[in-house]
């Protein structure tokens, strides 16, 4: 039986979703994992040429002011020059996080909101990413390129969930409510190295192993892939089913192009995991700079 | 006698600054700060119409792609809308924080690069903010209106080094190495209430305040207000030698327009400080979302 | 009796509108008015700071690429430098056109087009800006101005239909069908010398006179204020009465914020009228550079 | 014997360069080609994807403000609803012109101006594109494509100043003193049909034909690909040979991308050229809209 995805668990009117399982206790366990004082940067460099989908279009940067200009400027007294870049950018640039107003099942967005009736000419009126929480929280690391022993996955391979839970098994680690899930597949290797197989077809998880993360608790899954989601997924299920499961119905969020060769190189599975978006008003996600800290 | 004030005490090569004193046992002190689980972020909200100091230009953002324009998209199989915005900003918009390649004393900057020789269409080849390290570490309110009894300061009031080395006393706290200090002027109140004053001469730390911070250790100095220095200063001192001082000679990182309101009101003065730039390549500062967690 | 005013005199699949009175002959005619081998730019410089409706948002431009930088780039073989600039602006920005799709009567635009039905992410997908016809005909001044006797009129001080036609007469001209009128308030000394003056209320044609000037077969109407028409309009008329009268119903341009002093000043009152919009497809407008040739 | 090349011949201070040849006779007979009434836009359309240099980067659009939303704004009374787009681009954008300070030999701009000594934050403080006296001139089109009985010209062919001379006597036309003189390939038909081998080697003019044609007199030079000039030159030359000495050394303008298909099927040889670029301050370039008037 297909059940009625809204109002969602929270309540009709809520905006946070499956962050409401960072409780004043998840976020004080968080933080008990850090116990070598090391941080992991788990997001990419923002530079002139970086992939981006054509749906969100280029990055655009630029020097912008120069000191040597600036030192000029008339009615400049002292010899402080300043120097600035501008920046053109989607809220969905690099590193990224999606936000619940992000995907829609056909009109209805997160908590069964039409998007016509929130959406004006600056992001939505609900559901922005402004009102995300600060992701504080317990994160893990499922190494599916190296449980499979292969720098990286094959484009389009399908993650499922039997074996995203062995993966997990084999680690010895429990996903918890709450926690910050992240899927390696290798993929952040072709990243400024090959940006034409990077935007291809990619591996990911499919629909079975999105509902399993969903089921035992994560607030957010992220991948180092642009999709998370497998892409193409297959033809019996719609691309974006992932996104629409995970986002639009559960409420969790999703993070795409992270970084995750260091921390598999350095074996770190488990973590205090931050993540703090721009607050865009209205925006369906923002660049970020997640960080892992042990 | 004036100091040579490169190359730096960290080296001539060195693009960190006072950010290593972030150690591995700093983060591991910083971590222990987290006793309640609770939250408070520092960053105001991106919107239509944010203050904008004139070298950086204005905060533009718009809708691009809709939910109901994507569904109809050539090619569209499935019921999966998608939407986003676009970003138009200076690196330095909203809460921000300074590079330290921000400002220069004539034509050097940090450790004594020129700036023309590191300068290029997308940035600066040295000193990007790319390279800063998560800032990870404890962090301290320095509530200088409280102390004042104000709700806020006057513009233009400067702060001395003895006033702060007061007010810190009054509080029981200690500035230790790599510690951000915060300082709040109350300014915040007038964000999107009063755009003309808030962009207004400013209170703010003047020189000898921001020496007395270094001293302390102080790795990240911030502030509620545009300029976190006092602004006019005063006719003894150009502008921006706060600044300079902090900056270009130190290391040391600056985040302007902080939102403390919160933090104020509900007393917390000690706190794991967390604050990730975004890592634009060469980039002079970065749009951030620092959060304070007890 | 209130006439429907779609579909329109032009049929109902139009997109061009009063533009279809640029005949050959009508053509052929404009282009024998130039005599003196004199032209006369109607345009503002597009600068740092010039003014601009909120509704467009600030134009920002700055140096992208440099010589100096470029000559160093890796891979360059010979000694050629290239430079540019980046833009960021609205498609009314500076002097520019309006397109026939920029303003609706509730929903409905020019020829009854539903606005939601043509709208996407990149514009219209009818009645966009790049079907307009390149704009060559007969161009008149109208100097109400000079007729005044004043270098500029009032804020808010209409220009009804009768002043118009006896300044129109006392300068011995006549409108013809397919002329460019272009009106001329004085207002055009404000730009960049009192933004806040130039940006506030306005004088300028009401509904009579553009009901009248439509009546005489102008079309293109225009004029050295960023509306045209006056502002605030009275309150019996909803401001933007004569947008929707000229544009809207009758498939008029309006070109805003030209530049008008010099031809009034060199008592120029017939002349070659070219403008050339961008072809900005689905675009409402474009920043333009009409000239003036004698 | 090299000669200087600088100053210029029309003074050590000129901003103007070979456009002084438009003198008013010479306005005055270009208006009098006008005999049929008939205009062709020599412009392609601005839309999502057009091809553009990597220098340049992307033409970025999207819809800003619509109708719908505009209608229901806070305070509006009226039923008239407004929209908009804003562009992202650089001056040389689509079908465009390049000003007199784009290219240097070595640091040199046109009539020496040494690049850094006139760039800043916004453009060049000489030799700005604003300058350009409005372009009414004398057009002809040089219809190589159609000579060599090809639809479009093989990517890399170099056109020599013989072929050019040939070509044009077979039209029995003459170059004169003042003309836009516009060189077809064929190239534009692969303008979005084919966007990587619009954006690959082309044909084009080398650098002795530059020279014959600025002997003619010709003030504009014009193509109907993104480089006008042949790409890759010959090992001899470097790239860019032909900007230097038309641009750099000549004052002569470039127009790049231009839609030429239509006017050389309707076999259009000799017509009034107007050509208006947008008065950006400093800049080095604008897109633009040619027409071609017969």
């Amino acid at each position: 039986m297909q059940m009625a995805w809204y109002p969602s668990k929270w309540g009709a009117g809520d905006e946070i979703g499956a962050l409401h399982s960072l409780t004043p206790q998840k976020i004080v366990d968080a933080a008990r994992l850090v116990k070598t004082g090391r941080t992991f940067n788990l997001a990419h460099v923002l530079e002139d040429g970086i992939p981006s989908v054509s749906f969100h279009g280029q990055f655009l940067y630029s020097t912008f002011h120069r000191h040597s200009v600036d030192l000029k400027s008339p009615g400049k007294l002292n010899d402080a020059g300043g120097m600035n870049t501008r920046l053109i950018m989607a809220d969905h640039t690099g590193t990224h996080i999606d936000g619940l107003n992000h995907i829609s099942i056909g009109e209805r967005l997160y908590n069964g909101n039409l998007s016509e009736e929130i959406t004006g000419s600056f992001g939505t009126i609900k559901l922005g990413v402004e009102k995300t929480p600060p992701i504080f929280t317990r994160g893990i690391l499922i190494d599916v390129a190296a449980f499979l022993k292969v720098p990286a996955m094959e484009g389009g391979r399908a993650i499922p969930a039997e074996e995203l839970r062995e993966c997990v098994n084999a680690s010895n680690l429990k996903i918890t409510s709450g926690d910050a899930v992240l899927i390696r597949t290798g993929w952040d290797k072709y990243w400024m190295s090959d940006n034409s197989k990077f935007l291809g077809p990619v591996p990911g998880i499919d629909l079975s192993a999105a509902e399993w993360l969903e089921q035992q608790g994560a607030a957010v899954v992220g991948s180092d892939t642009w999709n998370v989601e497998v892409d193409p997924a297959t033809p019996m299920r719609g691309a974006d089913a992932v996104h629409q499961f995970l986002i639009t119905k559960s409420g969790v969020r999703m993070i795409e192009n992270l970084y995750l060769e260091e921390v598999s190189r350095e074996n770190v599975r488990e973590f205090l995991f931050v993540c703090l978006p721009l607050r865009i008003k209205g925006g369906t996600g923002s660049p970020v700079t997640p960080v892992a800290v042990t």
